[in-house]
């Protein structure tokens, strides 16, 4: 059909591409826009896509995909602007917003979702469109913008799951969270949407005072307190907290820092924080007498992220954005992320 | 050993008795103390004690015991002023708040703990001073009135055992409580305090209005709308709500006003309410296709109890307390009850 | 591109298509075959299909859809014999079964997911090939038949759900489930591959003593025995048993039969058996202070199905089958399901 | 009192007290029964009373208790001679065996209940008798020998919590449990009464032999395979199993034999297992993106013992018993343990 198509005349747009030989390892290209949507493939104009901590480990390499996809990003949202076949969750006008693995709609994660992985194992949403099966899609109403929405699907989702699904968290409970990035703020947010305490580490006071002003009841300094597993037991009258989200690769700590019976959510990959962090310590020998559950997490189905779009769009609370880049200054948004001293999310507009 | 602690002088104390040809229904007399704490036992120096609806069907000889206790009322709190052998769970002077059933700690209800059920098998809290085992007790921080706290019990922890513990309600779902008594007050405080948007419906407009007042977010009167299941669809954009509070008799109009995978959580005995409601509609014929679990609450268990004084301690929140009768004027408690126009919880204190 | 394929000679295969005019309200035609797979759809050659209550509420027009599909039938195995672009979950030459609703893949089940069921909404296995996206399908091994496979969509998958993944039944544990129909005959061998005890019902004691051939422990005639929930309390020292598998249009009884905390699983519609039954009573008015959870079961998702394939290959029991009709014989498979004769399945083959 | 009792003339009993100048760490001593019952309380004629690993880090002072109880062993079974006030659940002439927490009825393990554990905080059962509050009791049937319940409330209960409660195992399900000591061969048995498959590891190759003629249907030498995850990955088409009990300190090879989304049940303390053992293996760093949940088990209350004893009940299966001491030989019960030459459970009986 290519060629019928070409006679037609082909329509342009930009993508940033994985690019090892581009500046900062992304190459700004044009490409012939696809043309023909499969069934039940969704066509969106894309108008703002977040950045995670992953999407950096991608391009230096680090993080154990295959073979590297064209177009990275995983979160993202913009506006329906073509339906395939088939097509009956959204229409032309829709504003939507993608998980980020497109067929996870409810339940567990099985490894063979893997295979639509947004930005990962198929085309993300760093370009002007983006094809996306409906599927993964979520609407979000008017009042809600597309920066606010597009930081849900990878940090929201996996702070919701950890805190509402997993842990059950309720009034008067507590969380811990380690540093001040993406999962870290919506972790604090969401702990207080449901009542409960949030307790924020991080390397810097600064950071902390922010954290607090957001609505963190507890901050504590890990530079000055090494020991801060042992600091957040003095703060809880040693019972420790009801849930630690563990993403930094000190579990050790975090189980003692939790209370009988309670959980540690492990983001990710016991992730390597940019900003510093505690020594890493996951031997968790001798430790178990503790009672306390060790579980990994990894993000969440289209189910979370239309119960997280509903809450935020209840509650007068914003996603934490740090700051918007053009989507011409793709790279500038990564380096960014990098220097991590950024909190919360840092989002790419259609600019 | 009766006359041993007699020849020592027998302490005096006054206490309410159910007597059917009492004031009321009740009969004040002054008996002895009994002394001597079994192991395990704390005396209690009630300070105030809250009445629910079952505690009139009691006294009318309508709630299914087989003997009436001497004693009436399940819900208290008070100072410990005795404390027997091998107590370790509380000390001399500290405050505290009865579970309902004494011997129900945690996990699920088994018929065998009915019979440490307070002011129905066993005496309760309309007394100058009552007798606990240690295992029902739950401490209460200096802030907190014991007022505030002797309505938890049954109200609160029944509400919060709906909400938290067997629907999982989070931010952006939906409540609906039906009338504007104790449970369904805590029903809409808690469901704020999730995150949760809480509908309520009542006979009088003025009741609604206050109802709003306390937070909730949308108010029905059912007599403007009898068809109330219906009114709530068309509010929730024909979704249906997440959970119902069901306390009418009104099974079939509460499953149809729920969304398809939501619950409705049937509490008590689906009770007649004296305020007068929808007239009785429980036959589930052809309706379960709705996807709807249809769950009865009983009340909940020791480990609700401490979750949900956390979190009113926590929480700038108040219980919502009409009225509070001095512990002699203990009939126009019960009077006011049955008068059923008041909203919330109805208190008798020491005075 | 029809006239392409035209060009090129079309293939042409038989089905059975609901028509009121034809023989039994079936009609089998000749149709081209469709020989452009969309992507992520599959081509299977129709090895098993089996017939459920449901289909034939269908035929009779009694099923709630809104227009019926032309090819009817929810349930069938067969081989992989064409597979469109990106398929990557099965392979050309593999033995495959279908879910019911072929995009309902794990969690909760989603009314908006009803647009893929198979027989009701889209085309279904009363053919001799089928397309099926291939999220809707799991593979079975060499040594289970196509024709157990093909009972398992929906009744098999329905028993699962409510014994396995509602109820959590386990070792010492009771069923009782209602009739001798395909779901109650997975319920027993279910129930006795958990180790628990299984009770069944029926009007017919020749019916009793074949389940009892088949593993039932308890069986109950319920003409003998009206009030068959007494019986049942009689037989299990007044407890009632832990879990109902309810498909009679008799709540109340089976509620009744129940025990405190116990759960009564509602399959389907209420429905109609029409081999008689205990007249309709689904009125719980008074009865929830018994502590038992209603709870609907609507089938069940692919991760189920999965599951159940994988039990029963690892066990020597093989699902009740009544009898295998041809394919050019569908209509008399129908005739037997209507004469209720029979218990377990029914199931047509290629023949 | 004492005074009083002591003019009645007192019985005498014979108890094992715990005494490091004693044979073996144990003294058999002979001293005055406790006359007087308190309310609550049940006296029990010890029948029979079973072994654990943990008995015998109390006896070389390597159980992390404060200071250690006068009578030993928290497992036992017998006949009720004695009922104090109020007592209800049992008779005189009862059959029972308790809970080895004998106030954990329901619900989770809460720290506060650890000064009610029988042979580790209050006397235990190596004594003619034993008294008990009627909360720790479970009524077993005549048809169940007092050695076989004796072995059911800590292994037995281990297995239960893990597989059935914690892991919902179910039909086709795969369990893996490390050693042949108590909890693994209940672990055997329970994997196979709910339809799953057992895998079995050890040192020796005639106990895995043992083990297969108990049920289990996979064994693996961890002596011939020092990598036995790979091994367990290489005979499960590299899935791994559903769940492992880890009681080895091997947490990272047991993550690593455990399929994505599955469950490693840590029992009692990564105990040294005196067979021994791979080496100590428990850093999970990096290990986490598995998807594996890590959580400890500590026993399990009174509903899982009261579950559990009915299932023996229902099935023919016997608890694996290797050899059963006389009262005078208790000593020689915990050489036996310590030779861990033993498959199963080790019992001392009345004699």
């Amino acid at each position: 059909m290519r060629w019928l198509t070409s006679l037609l005349g082909m329509r342009k747009m930009k993508q940033w591409q994985v690019d090892p030989r581009g500046n900062d390892g992304l190459a700004l290209v044009e490409v012939d826009a696809v043309e023909r949507l499969s069934s039940r493939e969704v066509r969106i104009k894309m108008e703002a896509t977040c950045l995670n901590f992953r999407d950096q480990l991608l391009l230096s390499g680090r993080y154990p995909v295959g073979e590297a996809p064209v177009v990275p990003l995983s979160d993202g949202a913009g506006e329906v602007i073509g339906i395939g076949d088939g097509v009956t969750r959204v229409a032309l006008g829709d504003r939507v917003v993608s998980t980020t693995i497109t067929n996870w709609v409810d339940g567990d994660f099985d490894p063979e979702m893997q295979s639509e992985s947004l930005g990962f194992t198929v085309d993300g949403w760093l370009a002007e469109e983006i094809i996306v099966p409906e599927t993964g899609l979520v609407k979000i109403p008017k009042e809600f913008s597309f920066e606010a929405a597009s930081t849900l699907p990878c940090a929201g989702v996996t702070a919701w799951n950890a805190i509402i699904e997993n842990a059950g968290i309720g009034p008067g409970d507590k969380v811990l969270t380690l540093g001040t990035g993406g999962v870290s703020m919506f972790a604090v947010q969401l702990a207080k949407m449901v009542g409960a305490e949030a307790f924020v580490t991080s390397s810097s006071d600064s950071k902390l005072e922010r954290a607090r002003a957001l609505g963190a009841n507890v901050g504590v300094n890990y530079r000055t307190h090494p020991k801060w597993d042992e600091r957040i037991r003095e703060l809880t009258s040693n019972h420790g907290v009801d849930l630690v989200i563990e993403n930094a690769g000190t579990l050790r700590q975090s189980v003692n820092a939790t209370r009988y019976g309670g959980m540690v959510a492990v983001i990710g990959m016991l992730a390597m924080l940019t900003e510093g962090s505690s020594p890493p310590n996951n031997d968790l020998g001798g430790l178990l007498r503790t009672g306390v559950t060790v579980k990994p997490i990894m993000m969440g189905n289209r189910r979370m992220l239309s119960r997280l779009v509903q809450a935020y769009v209840r509650h007068e609370v914003e996603p934490v954005i740090e700051e918007v880049f053009p989507f011409n200054e793709a790279p500038a948004a990564y380096r960014a992320l990098s220097a991590a001293n950024h909190m919360g999310n840092i989002v790419i507009s259609r600019g």
